[in-house]
Order: structure tokens, then sequence, then C-alpha cells
């Protein structure tokens, strides 16, 4: 039986380089003799540049371009991703930040940031404090503005109205001890006019939180208690809410997501997929890998994509920490003895990361990922290990990473040839809805 | 004596995975010892994507491709160059669909068919019967319509007429027992409304020659004898014939062609190659091997660029038979001898496939094909023998088709730097037609 769906396996910040402590191997590396081995034997490896060799990606823009969208034209940000991911709903044209009540005093009249997350005030005064600014600048200026409270500090800003555009910077300083970012329109706005007014409103916006949430009840009791006070709000990664085609829609795919981060089940939502949760799948180091696993393997039954995503590599990589990373690929290597023979035989599995992520950088890099993809419908390489070494002589080549689904169609046999043809796109000679030549009198 | 020539030999469909039936094998590296193993030695590989990953190419597209051609700009439907393949003339702008002469029985009013070649109705009389549709239908409801005769069933179906888009669906079922397609304008037709227009009058015709057909005398003789009768028409693979730059054109080389399958006639005429025919070449499995590369051969004394195409890989790949498919190539790699030591200094010789026909799959795959290039202008590689796997760690990496021709040229010194140039195009200082100054007075 040839492949017929797809398991779409990422361990976010995959590659990675070698450490002494891990002799002289890579993460990857050092845990490639476990199930990842059989999957190895079963396919071919190589190395991916998600966007191109030297550019490290971000997750959002990585995982939609490895699911074949065009970034250019049909992104819309993270905000509104990690806002779906949440559950929040967004009407179409609306513009989404991400947000963080936090702590500032004001030096020399410039609001200094001396807390991100307002001693990690709790999730309830979070809702009652968003509540508030909701009924204070819920009309502002002729645009409207919703607060959204999510867990703890956090919430979602949602802005709508005439001629704005989410071409604007974040207010965030992202570290301790700055000022408070006056938003600004991006250099390479494209509607810079709309720019300059969602920033001016942006901004109007903190002056006016700041000014309120200063008086407020609850602040005045969180002073008396020495707790930090959520007397600002820290407002990044704008962006609009745009219909986005759906997996089923570009792919003829159906699709479902496991995952527990939220930008990646905002990813799933976005991409018009199913998501599924797991008993004790956190996005850490000691999140449910068996649980993770076999809830997508009993997806495969009626799903043909699976999206199967582990944080626990990037949480790693961004703590420095080469052993963790190593010992959580390895734990994800043993669980793969969870895949039967037939699992291995009827479905093309990938296992790829989304981006590089060294520890001994900590964050991404622009080298490209390793990726195996074990099918019975592909070639098979003769690469020892799935390791960032092998790949670079794998039978996948350095591919990128916006050519991918069209070579796991391929395995699955969902690809049309190209040409022979009236038109050399990917056009059936076969009409979509056939009709039949009737004869109007025999 | 550097190379100055191009011998260019298309093993069609020659990628593949490896049998047991083969000991493990692709049919290529079970035959890679042979005189193959002399031209890797003078040369690198690769594996070249002829469109991108995971897009199965159909073998007139890839052709062009790797012939330099721009698909998009250039290419025209696979109906002209069948019909090109088969000597058949077409001016600019006529539409050209395959056909064959086929059996029908009417149901509910719907003609359903029985026999998609009509018995395989001999050549005489499918040109007795197209000859009638000409009397009948040449001038059909303002359009010029005619039939050409090709061997057995097939024919030839020509379209002309203002306002007309090729851009329509075949109404052939490509299969018995179903209903003649009622054929329409394609999803992404350009010109709707032509298309539209050409796709009635298909519907028109066909009616007309069921209509027409049954009553022909023959098919009265036919069906009292108790053979299938010709009584309908069945089109394909329309497209209309523009004018294509010549290979002398494009590349400034003069080329010639040795092929027996008729689409690739058609490509050699399409790109204006000269054709030459070889005793015992039939485009299948016992086709004469030794003297099409003998007449290729020969026809590098004379000739810039030769063009040696072999069917039987691809053969034997449609009837999944990796054993035949292996013997194939063995005694190809055998009459590789044929090339004597002066042709391996002063040609650049290349191996490679169309596409990648997997004898598991039966059908072209998305998967890069296998490439040799053997050159005394060009960089050796230290892979071993040639196959899938070597090449995907060989000399040439991985590559597109649309960049061979510019690699093949450069093997044979006539590319021009890019850059230092007014313009960094591929344009030279020095005018096309010489012209000098001259002093008015001295």
């Amino acid at each position: 039986m040839k492949p017929e769906r797809i398991l779409f396996i990422v361990l976010d910040g995959l590659g990675d380089h070698a450490y002494r402590e891990l002799d002289g191997l890579t993460p990857l590396e050092k845990a490639s003799s476990t199930g990842l081995k059989r999957l190895k034997e079963n396919g071919s490896q190589g190395l991916m540049d998600i966007i191109a060799p030297g550019v490290p990606p971000s997750s959002d823009v990585s995982h939609l371009v490895m699911f074949g969208y065009d970034i250019e034209r049909e992104y819309f940000g993270r905000g509104p991703i990690e806002a779906l991911g949440e559950g929040v709903e967004l009407e179409e044209g609306e513009i989404a930040f991400r947000g963080n009540l936090a702590t500032v005093r004001i030096e020399n009249g410039y609001p200094v940031v001396v807390d991100r997350r307002a001693g990690r005030i709790g999730s309830e005064q979070t809702r009652e404090l968003t509540g508030f600014l909701n009924e204070e600048l819920g009309e502002f200026q002729g645009f409207r503005v919703r607060f959204q409270p999510l867990s703890e500090h956090r919430f979602v800003m949602v802005v709508s109205g005439e001629g704005l555009s989410h071409e604007v910077t974040d207010n965030d300083p992202h570290a301790e001890g700055k000022p408070v970012i006056l938003c600004q329109p991006v250099e390479e706005a494209r509607d810079r006019e709309g720019a300059e007014r969602l920033a001016n409103l942006v901004n109007s916006i903190t002056l006016e939180a700041i000014r309120r949430l200063s008086r407020h009840e609850l602040n005045r009791i969180r002073a008396e208690k020495s707790l930090q006070e959520a007397n600002a709000i820290l407002v990044r990664s704008p962006g609009v809410k745009r219909r986005m085609a759906s997996f089923r829609e570009k792919w003829d795919l159906n699709a479902a997501c496991v995952a527990a981060g939220l930008l990646y089940k905002g990813i799933g939502r976005a991409t018009g997929m199913d998501i599924y949760r797991v008993e004790g799948a956190n996005g850490l180091l000691n999140t449910n890998i068996a649980g993770k696993l076999s809830k997508a393997l009993e997806l495969l039954e009626k799903y043909d994509f699976v999206y199967l995503h582990f944080k626990g590599t990037d949480v790693a990589s961004h703590s420095r920490n080469p052993v963790a990373k190593y010992e959580f690929i390895q734990r994800f290597g043993e669980n793969l003895r969870l895949i039967d023979e037939s699992v291995l035989t009827d479905t093309t599995i990938v296992v790829t990361g989304d981006h590089t992520t060294p520890c001994d950088r900590g964050m991404h890099s622009g080298e490209p990922v390793p990726i195996l993809v074990s099918s019975g419908g592909l070639r098979k390489d003769d690469t020892g290990v799935f390791s960032e070494r092998e790949a670079a002589r794998g039978g996948l080549g350095r591919m990128r990473g916006c050519e991918l689904m069209q070579v796991l169609l391929d395995s699955i046999g969902r690809t049309v040839e190209y040409g022979t043809r009236p038109s050399p796109k990917r056009v059936n000679y076969m009409p979509k809805q056939l009709a039949y030549l009737r004869l109007k009198e025999v």
C-alpha cells in the first residue's frame, strides 16, 4: 500500500551545533540511534532553508511557509495568529496586538518599564483591569478598542475603524529599565498614512491607559501590599486579521493540529485545522510526548494531514542547554516505537524543525534545518542516521521551505503532471465538474 | 582538445526506486558498471528537478525546459507537438488536437465509449473516414476543420478561425465504459470567451461526427462483420501552434534529433532540429540501441548538438517492470563502447531522464532525475558509479532543468562573461554587425 496521508512532526528549533558535553555531537546526532533511525531507513534526509540561506525565520512565518502559504500575500502578522491560538475571535480587518500589563515609573515625564509583567499579576486582576480599560477606552477618538484578557498578565488588544494600517512598531521595549517606545510606522509601511494614524492612536491609548490605570483602586491596594502596580500596557506584534485559505481549500487535505503552544495552535486555527488537546501537553520540556504522539496517530485514522508540534527542543535551546535538548529528542525518539509497521507503510512521516536554534547562540540562526521524510512513495538515500551532518549529503538535497508541500503531496500521489495540458499549469484536461455530451436526437 | 559539441542522451523516465529483485538497487544502479562508468569517470553527476521539487513534469514540457525554453511563454500544448512529430504541417494560430476514431453506443442519449480505438481500425479505413469528415465538416459554423489521418485509428484534428482559444478540456474520457466528456474551458483559461467558443465548436463537431459516421457505408460493413464501428471521434491534448525559436536562433547551435517516439520527434521539429530515422528504432524495449547511438555519433561530425532519445526505460516503468528497465539500461550501457576516446574528449555527453518514473508507481513522480555530464570542459567529482543515490552528493549538486543548457554551453566554451559589460546580461561589448570608426580626415 502506498502512503496516502501525512504526519508532519515539528521539533521546534531542531537544528543545532556540536557540543563537547555531547561527545562532540549535536543534540540530534546523539539521539539519532533511537526510533529516528527506523524512520531514516524508510526515507531520505536533507537540509532545508525555510526562507533562504542565512535568513533566520520566526516560528509563525516558518510554519506557514512549510505549509505552502505565500507569506507576502497571505501572512497577516503574529498578533492575530497568537490571538487565534488563545481562542480569541477576530473579525476580518481587525488589528490585533499581543499585550502585557506592566509596571512603569515616570522619569522626566517618560514611563520607564520596571516590570514587563506587573509582578506576574494574576488572571483575575487582569480580567478586572482590562474590563476597566474597555469601559474607559472602548470608543476612542472614533475607533473601536477592545482588550481581551488571557492568562496572567497577558491580553490581546484589538483595534478597528476606518483608515488604519497595522504596519507599526511595538511600544514594548522588550527589556526592563528602558522607556516605553513611541509607536511609529515601520520603515517599509505600504500604507504610511494609515500606519501614522494607528501609531498615533496606540500612543494616545498607551498614555490614557497609564493615566487611568495609575488611579485604579486595585493598583492602590497592590502598592499597599508592595506589589508591582499594573499601571501600563505594553503592546507588540501587530497584525491584521485576513481571510486565509484553509488546508482543505489549498491542498484538498483534511488537517488536524496537535500542539500546546499558543502560537502553534494559532497557526493550526489560521489554516483551518481542527485543534486537539492532549492531557499533560504543555509546550515545555516535560510535556506528554507519548500522549501527543498517540493522539496524532489516532487522528491519522480520519485526517489526511496531522501536524504535531513539540516545543521542548526550542525551550532547551533558548536556555542554552544542549543536554536538555538532547534528552528531549532522545525521549521523543524512543516514543517513536508507538508508530507501528502499518503506519510506516501507509503514511509519509516528516520530522523537521521550523528553524535552527543553536544552544550556543540561544536564539534562531539562519542555518538550514535538517529534514527527514520517511515514505514508501519516495526514493531512499544511503545516508546513515538522521543528523545535520548526514543531511548535508542526503537524497533530499538542499531544499527550500516553500518546496516542501509539493514533495509531500507527490509522496502520497496527490500531484498532477505539469504540462500535457492546454496551459502548463497544474490544470487537468478533465473538467472539475464532469459533464457529458448528450445527443439532441438519436 | 576541449569539447565543442554536445551529445544529449535522454533515457526516458530514468529515475527510480530500489527493488528487492534488483538486489536492493535501482535499475540504474544495477547497470552502472557498464560503459556508464567510463562516462562518469570523465565527469560529474547530480540531481535535477526539471520544474521544482515534487512537481512531476510531462515529457514534452520536461524536454523543452531542459532545452532552455520558457514554458510559460513558449510552450503551446502537446497536441501540436505530437502532430509535428507525425509530420503534420501546421500554420501559426491553428489549434491541433490528437484524436482517435472510437466506438460508442448511445445510452439515454449519451454516447458511451465501448472501444477507444474502434477495434484498432486500420490506417486505410481511417484515411477514408477522415476524408469523409473533411468533406462533411471541413467548413463548420464559420470555422475551418481538418482531419489528418495518422497510423491505425489515430488522427489529428486541426481547427482554425477567429476568436478561438485552445484552453479547453478533452472530450476523451480516457477509459472505456465512460460517456464522452462535454468539452469545456479549463478552469484557468485566460481567454475564457475564446475557450467557450472552441468548446462549443468541439461539442458540435463531435455530435455531427457521431451522426454522420454512424450512417457511413463502411460502418455498415464493419457491423455486418461484427467489427467495432468507427462511429465517434475522441479528441485530446489541444494546443495552438505558435512560432518557437529554433535551437539555432536560441543557442546558435546546429541541432539534430534521433528519436523514434512521435512526441520526441515532435519536440525535435518544434525546436527546429533535423530529424533522423534509424532502422529498427521503435521507441520500445527492443529498439535498435546500437543503430541509434551510431547514428548520433555520426551526426556529431556535422552537428553541434545531437539529441538522442530512448523510450525503453519509460516503457518498462509504466509496465512496472524494474528488471526490464535494468536490462534496457544495461544494454544501453554496453553499447556505450561505441563512443571512442576522441569523442569522449571533444564532446560533452549528457545522460539523464526527462522525469522519474518509478516502476513501483507506474507513473511520473516529482522526484528529481539523476544526471551525468561527461565533459573534458568541466570539473570531475569524486562520486563512484552513476546512480540516484550517488548523484545526491555529486559535483553538479541539485540543479533545475532550466539551468542545464547554460551549464552545457559553458562546457563547450560558448558562454559570455556575465558582467564586465555595460549591462550585466549576456550582452557582448561587440555589436553583432561590426562597423568601424573612420576618421573624416587623416
